[in-house]
Protein backbone atom coordinates (compact mmCIF):
# COMPACT_ATOMS: atom_id res chain seq x y z
CA UNK A 1 0.00 0.00 0.00
CA UNK A 2 1.45 3.30 -1.07
CA UNK A 3 1.61 5.51 1.90
CA UNK A 4 -0.41 8.63 1.98
CA UNK A 5 0.74 12.16 0.64
CA UNK A 6 1.11 14.78 3.73
CA UNK A 7 -0.75 17.61 3.56
CA UNK A 8 -1.59 20.78 5.73
CA UNK A 9 -5.03 21.94 6.45
CA UNK A 10 -5.69 25.27 8.03
CA UNK A 11 -7.94 24.34 11.05
CA UNK A 12 -10.30 26.97 12.57
CA UNK A 13 -13.01 25.26 14.33
CA UNK A 14 -15.41 26.36 11.76
CA UNK A 15 -17.85 24.71 9.37
CA UNK A 16 -15.85 25.17 6.60
CA UNK A 17 -11.98 24.54 7.56
CA UNK A 18 -13.68 21.48 9.42
CA UNK A 19 -15.74 20.31 6.08
CA UNK A 20 -12.16 21.27 4.33
CA UNK A 21 -10.56 18.62 7.14
CA UNK A 22 -12.76 15.97 6.04
CA UNK A 23 -12.17 16.71 2.39
CA UNK A 24 -8.65 16.52 2.67
CA UNK A 25 -9.08 13.31 4.31
CA UNK A 26 -11.71 11.61 1.72
CA UNK A 27 -9.06 12.47 -0.91
CA UNK A 28 -6.48 10.36 0.56
CA UNK A 29 -4.29 13.08 2.51
CA UNK A 30 -2.45 12.54 5.62
CA UNK A 31 -3.76 15.56 7.02
CA UNK A 32 -1.89 17.86 9.61
CA UNK A 33 -4.16 20.49 10.50
CA UNK A 34 -2.66 23.75 11.83
CA UNK A 35 -4.74 26.41 13.78
CA UNK A 36 -3.17 29.96 15.31
CA UNK A 37 -4.24 31.56 18.41
CA UNK A 38 -3.88 35.08 17.19
CA UNK A 39 -5.59 37.56 19.40
CA UNK A 40 -8.75 36.57 17.83
CA UNK A 41 -12.12 37.28 20.94
CA UNK A 42 -13.60 33.91 19.91
CA UNK A 43 -10.89 31.78 21.51
CA UNK A 44 -13.60 28.99 21.75
CA UNK A 45 -12.99 28.43 18.14
CA UNK A 46 -9.45 26.81 18.76
CA UNK A 47 -11.58 24.56 21.47
CA UNK A 48 -13.74 23.62 18.37
CA UNK A 49 -10.71 23.04 16.81
CA UNK A 50 -9.07 20.43 18.77
CA UNK A 51 -12.84 18.74 18.80
CA UNK A 52 -12.77 18.71 14.77
CA UNK A 53 -9.02 17.49 15.05
CA UNK A 54 -10.11 14.44 17.53
CA UNK A 55 -13.18 13.77 15.87
CA UNK A 56 -11.42 12.97 12.56
CA UNK A 57 -8.33 11.76 13.90
CA UNK A 58 -6.11 13.85 12.04
CA UNK A 59 -2.35 12.59 12.38
CA UNK A 60 -0.79 15.68 13.50
CA UNK A 61 -1.98 18.95 14.86
CA UNK A 62 -0.01 22.28 16.01
CA UNK A 63 -1.46 25.51 17.53
CA UNK A 64 0.87 28.55 16.38
CA UNK A 65 0.78 31.54 18.92
CA UNK A 66 1.11 34.54 16.54
CA UNK A 67 -0.54 37.61 18.72
CA UNK A 68 -2.30 40.07 15.48
CA UNK A 69 -3.67 42.31 18.05
CA UNK A 70 -0.96 44.76 17.97
CA UNK A 71 -1.13 45.15 14.38
CA UNK A 72 -4.67 46.01 14.68
CA UNK A 73 -7.23 46.81 12.23
CA UNK A 74 -9.97 44.25 12.85
CA UNK A 75 -12.85 43.78 15.18
CA UNK A 76 -12.21 40.37 15.87
CA UNK A 77 -8.81 41.49 17.30
CA UNK A 78 -9.80 44.49 18.94
CA UNK A 79 -12.49 46.19 20.86
CA UNK A 80 -14.74 47.18 17.79
CA UNK A 81 -18.60 46.33 17.87
CA UNK A 82 -19.35 42.95 15.53
CA UNK A 83 -22.04 43.78 13.41
CA UNK A 84 -25.33 42.24 14.08
CA UNK A 85 -28.55 41.12 12.43
CA UNK A 86 -27.18 41.74 8.80
CA UNK A 87 -29.46 40.43 5.88
CA UNK A 88 -26.88 37.90 4.52
CA UNK A 89 -27.92 39.42 1.07
CA UNK A 90 -25.69 42.53 2.22
CA UNK A 91 -22.47 40.44 3.44
CA UNK A 92 -20.61 40.53 0.01
CA UNK A 93 -21.25 43.74 -1.08
CA UNK A 94 -18.53 45.43 1.28
CA UNK A 95 -15.31 44.58 3.08
CA UNK A 96 -16.46 43.80 6.55
CA UNK A 97 -15.33 44.88 9.93
CA UNK A 98 -14.11 41.42 10.96
CA UNK A 99 -11.82 41.44 7.74
CA UNK A 100 -8.32 41.77 9.34
CA UNK A 101 -5.16 42.50 7.55
CA UNK A 102 -3.69 40.19 5.31
CA UNK A 103 -4.93 37.17 6.93
CA UNK A 104 -5.28 34.67 4.79
CA UNK A 105 -1.43 35.69 3.74
CA UNK A 106 0.06 35.20 7.03
CA UNK A 107 -1.35 32.08 7.96
CA UNK A 108 -0.95 30.50 4.19
CA UNK A 109 2.68 31.75 4.89
CA UNK A 110 3.17 29.86 8.04
CA UNK A 111 1.11 26.95 6.31
CA UNK A 112 3.89 27.13 3.74
CA UNK A 113 6.70 26.95 6.02
CA UNK A 114 5.25 23.46 8.11
CA UNK A 115 4.44 21.98 4.62
CA UNK A 116 8.16 22.48 3.56
CA UNK A 117 9.08 20.77 6.93
CA UNK A 118 6.66 18.18 6.67
CA UNK A 119 7.67 17.39 3.07
CA UNK A 120 3.93 18.02 2.16
CA UNK A 121 3.04 19.99 -1.40
CA UNK A 122 -0.68 20.30 -0.63
CA UNK A 123 -2.29 22.91 1.53
CA UNK A 124 -6.10 23.23 2.02
CA UNK A 125 -8.15 26.31 3.06
CA UNK A 126 -11.69 26.47 3.91
CA UNK A 127 -11.72 30.35 1.36
CA UNK A 128 -15.39 30.78 -0.19
CA UNK A 129 -16.10 33.24 -2.46
CA UNK A 130 -19.32 33.19 -2.26
CA UNK A 131 -21.10 33.95 0.59
CA UNK A 132 -18.28 36.41 2.06
CA UNK A 133 -17.49 38.12 -1.14
CA UNK A 134 -16.33 41.25 0.79
CA UNK A 135 -12.78 39.18 2.07
CA UNK A 136 -10.31 40.13 -0.82
CA UNK A 137 -8.14 36.93 0.13
CA UNK A 138 -10.90 34.63 -0.47
CA UNK A 139 -10.60 35.35 -4.12
CA UNK A 140 -9.38 32.93 -6.69
CA UNK A 141 -6.73 35.19 -7.99
CA UNK A 142 -5.60 35.99 -4.82
CA UNK A 143 -5.38 31.98 -4.11
CA UNK A 144 -3.05 31.72 -7.32
CA UNK A 145 -1.13 34.54 -6.57
CA UNK A 146 -0.07 32.94 -3.42
CA UNK A 147 0.71 29.19 -4.91
CA UNK A 148 3.07 31.20 -7.41
CA UNK A 149 4.85 32.99 -4.49
CA UNK A 150 4.79 29.50 -2.87
CA UNK A 151 7.04 27.96 -5.50
CA UNK A 152 9.27 30.95 -5.44
CA UNK A 153 9.86 31.28 -1.86
CA UNK A 154 10.77 27.98 -0.73
CA UNK A 155 13.81 25.30 -0.96
CA UNK A 156 11.51 22.98 -1.72
CA UNK A 157 9.98 25.00 -4.85
CA UNK A 158 13.43 25.73 -5.84
CA UNK A 159 13.99 21.81 -6.01
CA UNK A 160 11.27 20.89 -8.18
CA UNK A 161 8.43 20.68 -5.41
CA UNK A 162 5.67 22.11 -6.60
CA UNK A 163 2.98 23.57 -4.22
CA UNK A 164 -0.62 23.18 -4.55
CA UNK A 165 -2.99 25.82 -2.51
CA UNK A 166 -7.09 23.55 -2.37
CA UNK A 167 -9.79 25.64 -1.54
CA UNK A 168 -12.14 23.33 -1.82
CA UNK A 169 -15.41 25.13 -0.95
CA UNK A 170 -14.75 28.56 -2.52
CA UNK A 171 -17.59 28.46 -5.22
CA UNK A 172 -20.11 26.52 -2.67
CA UNK A 173 -22.94 27.91 -1.08
CA UNK A 174 -22.98 27.59 2.61
CA UNK A 175 -25.80 25.01 2.37
CA UNK A 176 -23.92 23.17 -0.37
CA UNK A 177 -20.81 23.49 2.37
CA UNK A 178 -22.81 21.53 4.73
CA UNK A 179 -24.14 18.87 2.70
CA UNK A 180 -20.88 18.10 1.26
CA UNK A 181 -19.47 17.63 4.92
CA UNK A 182 -22.47 15.94 6.18
CA UNK A 183 -21.99 13.25 3.59
CA UNK A 184 -18.18 12.77 4.64
CA UNK A 185 -19.44 12.46 8.22
CA UNK A 186 -18.72 15.72 9.59
CA UNK A 187 -20.21 16.31 12.89
CA UNK A 188 -21.31 20.09 13.30
CA UNK A 189 -21.91 19.74 16.54
CA UNK A 190 -18.20 20.06 17.47
CA UNK A 191 -17.68 23.45 15.31
CA UNK A 192 -17.93 27.09 16.12
CA UNK A 193 -19.20 30.01 14.14
CA UNK A 194 -20.19 32.30 16.14
CA UNK A 195 -17.99 35.97 16.01
CA UNK A 196 -18.68 36.23 20.10
CA UNK A 197 -20.17 33.18 21.74
CA UNK A 198 -20.92 33.13 25.49
CA UNK A 199 -18.24 32.35 27.88
CA UNK A 200 -19.73 28.87 28.03
CA UNK A 201 -19.78 28.52 24.09
CA UNK A 202 -23.78 29.56 23.01
CA UNK A 203 -23.54 31.23 19.55
CA UNK A 204 -24.89 35.10 19.55
CA UNK A 205 -27.16 34.04 16.24
CA UNK A 206 -26.75 37.66 15.42
CA UNK A 207 -23.51 38.58 14.22
CA UNK A 208 -22.55 37.46 10.25
CA UNK A 209 -20.93 34.15 10.96
CA UNK A 210 -24.30 33.04 12.85
CA UNK A 211 -26.41 34.10 9.98
CA UNK A 212 -24.82 32.61 7.54
CA UNK A 213 -24.23 29.19 9.21
CA UNK A 214 -28.21 29.31 10.35
CA UNK A 215 -29.36 30.03 6.57
CA UNK A 216 -26.77 27.53 5.21
CA UNK A 217 -28.55 24.64 7.63
CA UNK A 218 -31.78 25.82 6.79
CA UNK A 219 -31.28 26.07 3.06
CA UNK A 220 -29.64 22.69 2.96
CA UNK A 221 -32.86 21.16 4.90
CA UNK A 222 -30.10 19.98 7.90
CA UNK A 223 -30.48 20.67 11.63
CA UNK A 224 -28.23 22.78 12.36
CA UNK A 225 -26.51 21.23 16.36
CA UNK A 226 -25.51 25.02 17.35
CA UNK A 227 -26.70 26.23 20.60
CA UNK A 228 -27.69 29.73 19.66
CA UNK A 229 -28.61 32.11 22.93
CA UNK A 230 -31.20 33.82 20.76
CA UNK B 1 5.14 71.11 3.68
CA UNK B 2 3.88 67.56 2.00
CA UNK B 3 3.77 65.51 4.81
CA UNK B 4 6.26 62.04 3.97
CA UNK B 5 4.13 58.91 3.30
CA UNK B 6 5.03 56.14 5.13
CA UNK B 7 6.65 52.83 5.21
CA UNK B 8 7.08 50.00 6.81
CA UNK B 9 10.96 48.38 7.18
CA UNK B 10 11.91 44.80 7.87
CA UNK B 11 14.35 45.55 10.99
CA UNK B 12 16.87 42.76 12.44
CA UNK B 13 19.22 44.62 13.52
CA UNK B 14 21.84 43.43 11.37
CA UNK B 15 24.04 45.70 8.47
CA UNK B 16 21.68 45.07 5.63
CA UNK B 17 18.49 46.31 7.49
CA UNK B 18 19.97 48.92 8.98
CA UNK B 19 21.19 50.29 5.79
CA UNK B 20 17.47 49.88 4.30
CA UNK B 21 16.27 52.05 7.09
CA UNK B 22 18.60 54.85 7.15
CA UNK B 23 18.04 54.53 2.80
CA UNK B 24 14.27 54.48 3.38
CA UNK B 25 14.87 57.54 5.84
CA UNK B 26 16.79 59.35 2.65
CA UNK B 27 14.12 58.47 0.15
CA UNK B 28 11.74 60.75 2.31
CA UNK B 29 9.65 58.23 3.82
CA UNK B 30 8.11 58.05 7.81
CA UNK B 31 9.49 54.91 8.65
CA UNK B 32 7.77 52.90 11.00
CA UNK B 33 10.42 49.49 11.94
CA UNK B 34 8.85 45.50 12.77
CA UNK B 35 11.28 43.31 14.10
CA UNK B 36 9.82 40.00 14.94
CA UNK B 37 10.81 37.72 18.31
CA UNK B 38 10.68 34.31 16.40
CA UNK B 39 11.90 32.19 18.59
CA UNK B 40 15.88 33.03 16.94
CA UNK B 41 18.60 32.20 18.83
CA UNK B 42 20.72 35.25 18.33
CA UNK B 43 18.05 37.22 20.21
CA UNK B 44 21.07 40.04 20.51
CA UNK B 45 19.68 41.01 16.99
CA UNK B 46 16.61 42.54 18.79
CA UNK B 47 18.16 44.48 20.98
CA UNK B 48 20.09 45.63 17.95
CA UNK B 49 16.96 46.39 16.41
CA UNK B 50 16.01 48.23 19.23
CA UNK B 51 19.39 50.81 18.92
CA UNK B 52 19.40 51.22 15.20
CA UNK B 53 15.98 52.17 15.80
CA UNK B 54 17.29 54.86 18.47
CA UNK B 55 19.72 56.09 16.55
CA UNK B 56 17.84 56.57 12.95
CA UNK B 57 15.46 58.32 15.25
CA UNK B 58 12.39 55.96 13.61
CA UNK B 59 9.02 56.92 13.98
CA UNK B 60 7.29 54.10 14.96
CA UNK B 61 8.16 50.44 16.11
CA UNK B 62 6.62 47.58 16.64
CA UNK B 63 8.29 43.65 17.74
CA UNK B 64 5.69 41.41 17.00
CA UNK B 65 5.97 38.11 19.12
CA UNK B 66 5.59 35.06 16.23
CA UNK B 67 7.41 31.84 17.76
CA UNK B 68 8.53 29.62 14.62
CA UNK B 69 10.49 27.00 16.92
CA UNK B 70 6.98 24.68 16.96
CA UNK B 71 7.50 24.37 13.01
CA UNK B 72 11.32 23.52 12.97
CA UNK B 73 13.45 23.35 9.80
CA UNK B 74 16.30 25.90 10.67
CA UNK B 75 19.53 25.86 12.74
CA UNK B 76 18.24 29.64 13.63
CA UNK B 77 15.29 28.41 15.62
CA UNK B 78 16.55 24.60 16.60
CA UNK B 79 19.48 23.21 18.38
CA UNK B 80 21.44 22.49 14.84
CA UNK B 81 24.65 23.52 14.81
CA UNK B 82 25.54 26.83 12.88
CA UNK B 83 28.59 26.58 9.97
CA UNK B 84 31.55 28.10 10.83
CA UNK B 85 34.98 28.88 8.66
CA UNK B 86 33.45 28.61 5.30
CA UNK B 87 34.85 30.32 2.26
CA UNK B 88 32.17 33.03 1.37
CA UNK B 89 33.05 32.04 -2.13
CA UNK B 90 30.56 29.22 -1.05
CA UNK B 91 27.99 30.55 0.76
CA UNK B 92 26.09 31.30 -2.48
CA UNK B 93 26.07 27.62 -3.89
CA UNK B 94 23.40 26.04 -1.81
CA UNK B 95 20.91 26.82 0.53
CA UNK B 96 22.33 26.94 4.05
CA UNK B 97 20.85 25.35 7.23
CA UNK B 98 20.42 28.39 8.41
CA UNK B 99 17.22 28.82 6.25
CA UNK B 100 14.41 29.56 7.96
CA UNK B 101 11.62 27.93 5.85
CA UNK B 102 9.35 30.73 4.08
CA UNK B 103 10.36 33.38 7.08
CA UNK B 104 10.82 35.93 4.53
CA UNK B 105 6.80 35.20 3.17
CA UNK B 106 5.74 35.24 7.03
CA UNK B 107 7.80 38.55 7.69
CA UNK B 108 6.08 40.15 4.51
CA UNK B 109 3.07 39.31 5.37
CA UNK B 110 3.12 40.58 8.69
CA UNK B 111 4.52 44.44 7.20
CA UNK B 112 1.92 44.06 4.57
CA UNK B 113 -0.91 43.31 7.47
CA UNK B 114 0.78 46.63 9.38
CA UNK B 115 1.32 48.58 6.04
CA UNK B 116 -2.64 48.21 5.60
CA UNK B 117 -3.22 49.38 9.19
CA UNK B 118 -0.78 52.50 9.03
CA UNK B 119 -1.71 53.47 5.22
CA UNK B 120 1.29 52.88 4.20
CA UNK B 121 1.97 51.87 0.56
CA UNK B 122 5.67 51.06 0.69
CA UNK B 123 7.44 48.21 2.51
CA UNK B 124 11.18 47.57 2.56
CA UNK B 125 13.33 44.83 3.06
CA UNK B 126 17.72 44.16 3.20
CA UNK B 127 17.08 40.95 0.83
CA UNK B 128 20.28 40.58 -0.72
CA UNK B 129 20.43 38.19 -4.04
CA UNK B 130 24.21 38.49 -3.85
CA UNK B 131 26.48 37.57 -1.26
CA UNK B 132 23.75 34.69 0.10
CA UNK B 133 22.20 33.54 -2.82
CA UNK B 134 21.46 30.49 -1.10
CA UNK B 135 18.23 31.68 -0.33
CA UNK B 136 14.68 30.91 -2.40
CA UNK B 137 13.14 34.05 -1.02
CA UNK B 138 15.54 36.84 -1.37
CA UNK B 139 15.85 36.36 -5.68
CA UNK B 140 14.07 39.14 -7.53
CA UNK B 141 11.17 37.27 -8.74
CA UNK B 142 10.46 36.00 -5.72
CA UNK B 143 9.65 40.21 -4.74
CA UNK B 144 7.70 41.00 -7.54
CA UNK B 145 5.25 37.92 -6.63
CA UNK B 146 5.09 39.00 -3.30
CA UNK B 147 4.44 42.34 -4.86
CA UNK B 148 1.37 41.03 -6.82
CA UNK B 149 -0.27 39.09 -4.18
CA UNK B 150 0.36 41.67 -1.57
CA UNK B 151 -1.96 44.00 -4.25
CA UNK B 152 -4.69 40.66 -4.52
CA UNK B 153 -4.93 40.25 -0.46
CA UNK B 154 -5.77 43.32 0.88
CA UNK B 155 -8.49 45.72 1.15
CA UNK B 156 -6.31 48.67 0.65
CA UNK B 157 -5.29 47.01 -2.89
CA UNK B 158 -8.80 45.96 -3.64
CA UNK B 159 -9.78 50.07 -3.18
CA UNK B 160 -6.73 50.92 -6.02
CA UNK B 161 -3.89 51.42 -3.56
CA UNK B 162 -0.41 49.54 -4.94
CA UNK B 163 2.09 48.05 -2.69
CA UNK B 164 5.81 48.18 -3.46
CA UNK B 165 8.25 45.92 -1.86
CA UNK B 166 11.64 47.93 -2.07
CA UNK B 167 14.58 45.73 -1.74
CA UNK B 168 17.25 48.65 -2.65
CA UNK B 169 20.28 46.33 -1.49
CA UNK B 170 19.44 43.79 -3.92
CA UNK B 171 22.12 43.84 -6.69
CA UNK B 172 24.73 45.36 -3.68
CA UNK B 173 27.74 43.65 -2.41
CA UNK B 174 28.21 43.79 1.45
CA UNK B 175 31.01 46.08 0.94
CA UNK B 176 29.06 48.56 -1.40
CA UNK B 177 25.93 47.99 1.53
CA UNK B 178 28.08 49.07 4.22
CA UNK B 179 29.80 52.12 1.53
CA UNK B 180 26.13 52.96 1.13
CA UNK B 181 25.46 52.86 5.10
CA UNK B 182 28.67 54.57 5.79
CA UNK B 183 27.40 57.62 3.60
CA UNK B 184 23.73 57.52 4.88
CA UNK B 185 25.12 57.94 8.73
CA UNK B 186 24.79 54.53 9.59
CA UNK B 187 26.44 53.72 13.12
CA UNK B 188 27.31 49.90 12.15
CA UNK B 189 28.51 49.76 15.89
CA UNK B 190 25.15 49.33 17.20
CA UNK B 191 24.29 46.40 14.27
CA UNK B 192 24.61 42.73 14.75
CA UNK B 193 25.39 39.81 12.25
CA UNK B 194 26.55 36.98 14.34
CA UNK B 195 24.45 33.81 14.22
CA UNK B 196 25.67 32.92 17.68
CA UNK B 197 27.07 35.61 19.79
CA UNK B 198 28.02 35.65 22.90
CA UNK B 199 25.81 36.44 26.65
CA UNK B 200 27.60 39.67 26.38
CA UNK B 201 27.04 40.51 22.24
CA UNK B 202 30.84 39.75 21.39
CA UNK B 203 30.20 38.02 18.04
CA UNK B 204 31.70 34.66 16.81
CA UNK B 205 33.66 35.93 13.69
CA UNK B 206 33.22 32.24 12.20
CA UNK B 207 29.92 32.42 11.03
CA UNK B 208 28.51 32.82 7.55
CA UNK B 209 27.15 35.86 8.64
CA UNK B 210 30.42 36.43 10.80
CA UNK B 211 32.66 36.01 7.82
CA UNK B 212 29.96 38.47 5.07
CA UNK B 213 30.11 41.04 7.38
CA UNK B 214 34.25 41.50 7.80
CA UNK B 215 34.83 40.57 4.33
CA UNK B 216 32.50 43.48 3.53
CA UNK B 217 34.13 45.91 5.60
CA UNK B 218 37.66 44.71 4.91
CA UNK B 219 36.81 45.42 1.02
CA UNK B 220 35.03 48.76 1.53
CA UNK B 221 38.18 49.48 3.29
CA UNK B 222 36.34 50.95 6.36
CA UNK B 223 36.35 49.83 10.28
CA UNK B 224 34.59 47.19 11.39
CA UNK B 225 32.93 48.25 14.59
CA UNK B 226 32.18 44.64 15.83
CA UNK B 227 33.58 42.96 18.78
CA UNK B 228 34.80 39.47 17.79
CA UNK B 229 35.38 36.50 20.00
CA UNK B 230 38.24 35.70 17.73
Amino acid sequence: MMSRPAAVVLLSGGVDSATVAAQALADGFDVSALSFRYGQRHAAELDAATRVAHALGLARRLVLDIDLRPIGGSALTADLPVPTDRPTADMGSDIPVTYVPARNTIFLSLALAWAEVLGAQDIFIGANALDYSGYPDCRPEYLRAFETLANLATRAGVEGRRFTVHAPLLHLTKAEIVRRGTALGVDYAVTVSCYAPDADGAACGRCDACRLRRKGFEEAGLPDPTRYRT
